[in-house]
């Protein structure tokens, strides 16, 4: 980015340096406690959910010839299954309806590889080196899990239709310790990228060096557009099929976006060897899952077309949070050359890129002020980002009062660090000058 | 044992096996489809819990100042941890409250320490051999999730105060490979046996080559009296902090046999570092707990009173079950020296010995006269019950009726196998005999 400030005289920068810092005193003086940190869904979208506090209800808990409150049934209820197939374009009897966390369903999916390795090749991941390829950026939780198990993480470029193929073909194709790759297939974590179908099937037909290589699918907001209808879902599993990689999705999703946050269902899905050697290891750890939780999501969303009413909801309370952060910094640090950001189409998140080295400096900033966002690099491998620009900004929970207050401040920092970062580079430049006289 | 059949004569013998062969055809005739291989709840029992499922209930979501309806809080809600701490007598603090499956956090825990090694010991279990002691007969999936990461079970005898403490102070003293062991401390699984204070400050305090040394302590009929009050439960994060081996207990317990079978509250405790190592490796695969389904359990429960009076409840339903089993075997096979079982004062299982080398047979008859029993030898490691003689019963589900047509079936199978098996004796012996003339 080129900014304005370089366009500035001396003078002009001194001032426009101890302006920020007056502006950013003011704001620190106003002791505000803010927190945009985590993609958590506002009371508001909560209170969407209120009849499932009391449901099912008397008496309810049959369904499919099955009683909810017994153990049993590790595949799921079939109403649901089938319901949620029909969100997600998935096959009924290839989708599993579990818990109620799809990163924990992710944790263990992995876990199951590295202890007993898939299905398709006999030798445990953890018996020797293993990578992941990671977009970025990316959602700090799955870097955090792969990081956990010591596997080695690779990041590359995710570009306006999806992953950068060509990057990643070369790698896979190479090294036959590349085992897999995180995606968010549809309004990305944080980018609010969705992918092309292109890409998806360039992704589920490349070459891979590894027999076994997987891309962990997390389909985490399939349905959750901020404008319009959410496209389509690409039939991830009959791609693979018809490319001839059947095993390489292993696809997850969740309704914690949708009903409970941490109290909804969680799924998995994938091919017909992939399921059964979930469920094989699945039922070493469980007797059956929460069926009654399952239920009440049955009751609740009916069909597929309670599910899309339900999700316009959100988007009616989500949509003018997007749009006032986006407003803003449009406001206040749009001509400036010193950020930009996504205006994304769904999802959770906006994507916020400062200037280089001032990222960390901005969050920073933003904390001693009180307002708490995302650490700086937590999109990327290791929490680092090498240029030191990306911020995700998690508008959801807040108030829109409370995000008008949060971005108006971010916008002080994001100022302030140009300033010191344009000044500091100047007096840099003066002094290589003064050295190379 | 020895039985009433070898005091008859030849003749007499060959009678009375067509007379059991006559007596199982008829029971064969009769069609049956009965199945005591699990401890599942039964209807009644679940009917116990019918609030629970329009809990909590319209606008009842904050609890402990925590909206339950979104993300965090991993250990779970305080008042759950308060409520169930008193119950299991454990500290709140050392109370973690989870999921829905306390197979899963076993699952988990064994993984963490596979995977990372234990918050005292550097590696990874996965490291190196491990082997793991079970006292037998044992819960057969404690043993499938050991076996299931390759882990050498090693059986110990369990008797009626405990497992053998001398045996299994011998086996950790010399083998560093022994990591841990399978507990069932209170109305184990299948045998009913509560270890006595001696047997378990025994356990806490005895010297072990390994470091790393874990008790799976799976308390998961604490409060599951069939005859009058459950005993106190000793507070064994105590006893092991005085013994000097704080880490050495994992605690675990569960709500699913007293509310929803499969959609309960597991729990999980341990020492202040086994917590912060639990938790901590928790916080890669979860978010937060499903809160709502805790303060469902709040409200429903709402003290240990209201526990202690709800599981009176299941002890009314329960406790006449268990008296139909005793007293049928009683009647059936008491006398004649071919069988004799367990007389339990709480949990879900009745233990039975049939004559050496009878047991698969008699699961076998059963299976074919459409009695489902648990497989002959799942108690035991690798399914293998070295004298063939051990079956679980499992009174719980079926109604009375059905449990009298099932146990009076049972009978009539063990009468049979073991008319065939002195008979096959007898004509070995002849054999023999003959052979040596």
């Amino acid at each position: 980015m080129s900014t304005s400030l370089h366009s500035l005289t001396d003078h002009e920068l001194d001032a426009e340096l101890t302006r920020s810092r007056a502006e950013y005193d003011t704001l620190k003086a106003r002791g505000l406690a803010l927190d945009i940190t985590r993609g958590k869904p506002a009371p508001e979208q909560l209170d969407l959910s209120a009849a499932m506090l009391s449901l099912p209800g008397d008496n309810d808990y049959v369904i499919d010839g099955i009683d909810c409150r017994n153990y049993g049934e590790l595949p799921g209820l079939p109403s649901l299954r089938a319901l949620f197939g029909e969100v997600l374009n998935i096959a009924p009897e290839s989708l599993i309806a579990g818990g109620t966390s799809s990163l924990e369903t992710m944790y263990d999916v992995l876990s199951f590889a590295w202890i007993h390795g898939t299905c398709d090749a006999g030798a445990p991941w953890s018996s020797a080196p293993v990578k992941f390829l990671c977009p970025v950026p990316g959602y700090d939780r799955h870097l955090a899990i792969t990081e956990s198990f010591g596997i080695e993480l690779i990041a590359v470029p995710l570009v306006s239709d999806g992953p950068d193929v060509d990057a990643i073909r070369e790698l896979v194709a190479g090294d036959p310790q590349i085992k897999g790759i995180w995606c968010v297939p549809m309004f990305s974590n944080p980018s609010g990228v969705t992918y092309s179908e292109q890409v998806t099937r360039d992704l589920l037909s490349m070459q891979t060096a590894a027999p076994d290589f997987r891309i962990f699918w997390d389909n985490a907001y399939a349905v959750h557009a901020l404008v319009g209808d959410a496209p389509e879902v690409l039939d991830v599993l009959a791609i693979a099929a018809q490319m001839g990689n059947p095993e390489r999705p292993f696809v997850f999703a969740s309704t914690s976006k949708m009903t409970i946050a941490g109290g909804g269902v969680s799924f998995f899905a994938g091919s017909g060897e992939n399921v059964a050697w979930y469920l094989g290891h699945l039922s070493q750890k469980r007797v059956g899952q929460d069926k009654v939780n399952q239920l009440r999501h049955v009751r609740f969303f009916v069909d597929v077309n309670g599910v899309r009413t339900h999700m316009r909801k959100h988007q009616q309370i989500l949509a003018p949070k997007f749009e006032l952060v986006t407003t803003i910094l449009r406001r206040e640090v749009g001509d400036s050359g010193i950020a930009s950001w996504t205006d994304p189409r769904g999802g959770y998140f906006v994507n916020l890129e400062v200037l280089p080295g001032t990222a960390k400096r901005v969050v920073a900033l933003a904390k001693d002020a009180g307002i708490a966002l995302t650490p700086a690099g937590s999109a990327f491998p290791s929490g680092n980002d090498p240029r030191d620009s990306h911020i995700r900004l998690a508008p959801s929970l807040p108030s829109e009062a409370e995000l008008q207050l949060a971005i108006n401040g971010l916008c002080t920092c994001i100022r302030l660090s140009a300033a010191e970062l344009v000044h500091r580079d100047r007096a840099a430049d003066v002094h290589r000058s003064s050295v190379s006289v």
